[in-house]
């Protein structure tokens, strides 16, 4: 029988669904970014639960209370992608027997920096002994049913969009894993991006205020995985022609012989958002974010064919679905 | 420094909550059984979390199915001894690598079990790879800000009373972890207790729609240490002066010279409710929980003098606060 390292995450979640019996009418369908319960005629309440695992998620040279901070972003990350705000958060810690008083102490204020960068408060939770440093982060909020953004609602001639830039993360990865010995004036925003990872709440919360969102996603598992999922979820493909990479990772990208669409397209753990525009209400989508400073780079269009298509200059060619995966990677 | 094995779960808590910063005006207070966000004039979303890691708690003989499902009950638990009604629940999984496809199956049937148990279901989720199997649960509900019955407002007067029997979880778990041999009709409802917890949600609900209560906990880290967190939460103290001890464990304790009394008062993982009762109402309260099938029973009073007193027959002795704590059990 295969074991969970042959499976992979991705199997392994819907090995999981086909055991569980569903809500029925539930307000988002399982398995998007986050779940969400109805409690009133049009408000629902919006969870989420991720789940941070030293051995797989914290690359050597990260802080402990860079981890624990990133254990809260990354879950901040999908309330960004529906719009939703944080009311509060719970974490469960699994925690090694050799961790010092001071480790506690770091993971604890990682939290906080985490929690109150985003409006938000740690308000309770769990401590346990385990092998690993586990940190398992759980978010509450509260929306209005119509504000809520899916993955499903993408319609042919929709505008593909993302925020910020791509690739970096990836860069500072394969330097922090491989050891890759890099300028001062590289090797800064690249592991920065590692370290220090930001979710694009406002940029979130402000364009599912505009309505003119049919879907979105969080870009955690790699850019074009993101894509792949937005497709099945909207039964669409996309046709890609802009992917907007980080002027360091070429630069990057260029003095070690990589390609820089290989690390912009298929890296993890980057908290860009993509979305999926109405077209008519473009304008007001990229006004809602670069009036906070931000990029809303359009980057492609939903089609009729599902198939993800990139198409750069004068090359065309269909992108395979893979991404970051647990198991896998 | 000290490690975390020095230190244990409840020091660690104090660790981690002085490097928090506090809610303000939060609906329950940090350390709570459950957390509280109010999002109407009088109605509060109350969330849990809870954690259950392989190693530390799924004593041998339990299957996976069994310890899913009770990583799903000891959330309940918490969320029956406030009165609250879930509505759903997330699981963050980790996984080991050599699980298998089975494997991963049991356990998602055994959330499953869990959830459908109680009336809820399981709406989302995350999977991980990590040393020790982990099944980190949350989860949502909704109440009135009146019904939620809190830790901290028992008053000297009130009774003190408990729902259900004693002792049987930790005869259950000595028998399994010292391999006791014992005849069948003590190994099967005491291994039971272990295999197979169940929270009093019914009674918790119906308890604090009596509005009888003043204060409320459930027993998961033993019956001492729970009268200890509330009289802590509460500034009183209470003199005991009955332990209703199973009969099972009576005969178990009497055959293996044990004392019955060292295994009701100080066991841990038991999910019965301890409750402190306004007198005037002690008679809605019993009706309440009777009318279930299950047996509310007086076991003591508060008092002013802020001690735990146990007074059985002729005899009066201080209890220590001491229960199941993990790092240190």
């Amino acid at each position: 029988m295969r074991k969970t390292s042959e499976l992979g995450e991705r199997k392994l979640i819907e090995i999981i669904k086909n055991c569980l019996e569903m809500m029925p009418e539930a307000a988002v369908p399982f398995g998007d970014d986050v779940s969400a319960v109805q409690f009133d005629q049009n408000k629902v309440a919006v969870i989420k639960t991720d789940m941070l695992v030293g051995k797989t998620d914290v690359p050597e040279g990260m802080t402990l209370r860079q981890a624990a901070r990133k254990a809260v972003v990354m879950n901040i990350s999908d309330f960004a992608a529906k719009g939703v705000s944080p009311a509060a958060i719970l974490v469960s810690l699994g925690l090694p027997r050799n961790y010092t008083e001071n480790d506690v102490q770091q993971l604890a204020l990682g939290l906080n920096d985490g929690a109150r960068e985003y409006g938000t408060y740690v308000v309770g939770g769990d401590t346990n002994e385990s092998s690993d440093l586990v940190i398992s982060c759980s978010l509450l909020g509260f929306c209005n049913s119509q504000i809520l953004v899916k993955r499903s609602e993408a319609k042919p001639g929709d505008i593909v969009a993302v925020t910020g830039e791509f690739g970096k993360t990836a860069a500072g990865l394969k330097i922090l894993l491989e050891k890759i010995v890099v300028p001062e004036k590289i090797w800064n925003p690249l592991t920065e991006a590692v370290f220090t990872p930001k979710a694009r709440l406002k940029e979130g919360i402000a364009l599912a205020e505009t309505g003119a969102l049919s879907a979105s996603i969080d870009s955690s598992d790699g850019l074009v995985w993101s894509l792949h999922e937005l497709s099945v979820a909207s039964n669409v493909g996309f046709r890609i022609d802009k992917i907007p990479v980080a002027s360091e990772v070429i630069d990057f990208a260029r003095t070690f012989h990589l390609d820089p669409f290989e690390l912009a397209l298929y890296g993890g753990e980057e908290y860009e958002l993509v979305v999926i525009v109405k077209p008519d209400l473009w304008d007001k989508a990229e006004t809602a974010v670069t009036n906070l400073g931000t990029k809303l780079t359009k980057i492609g269009v939903a089609i009729k064919e599902k198939k993800l298509e990139l198409k750069l200059q004068d090359k065309a060619l269909t992108l395979k679905p893979r991404g970051w995966e647990h198991f896998k990677s």
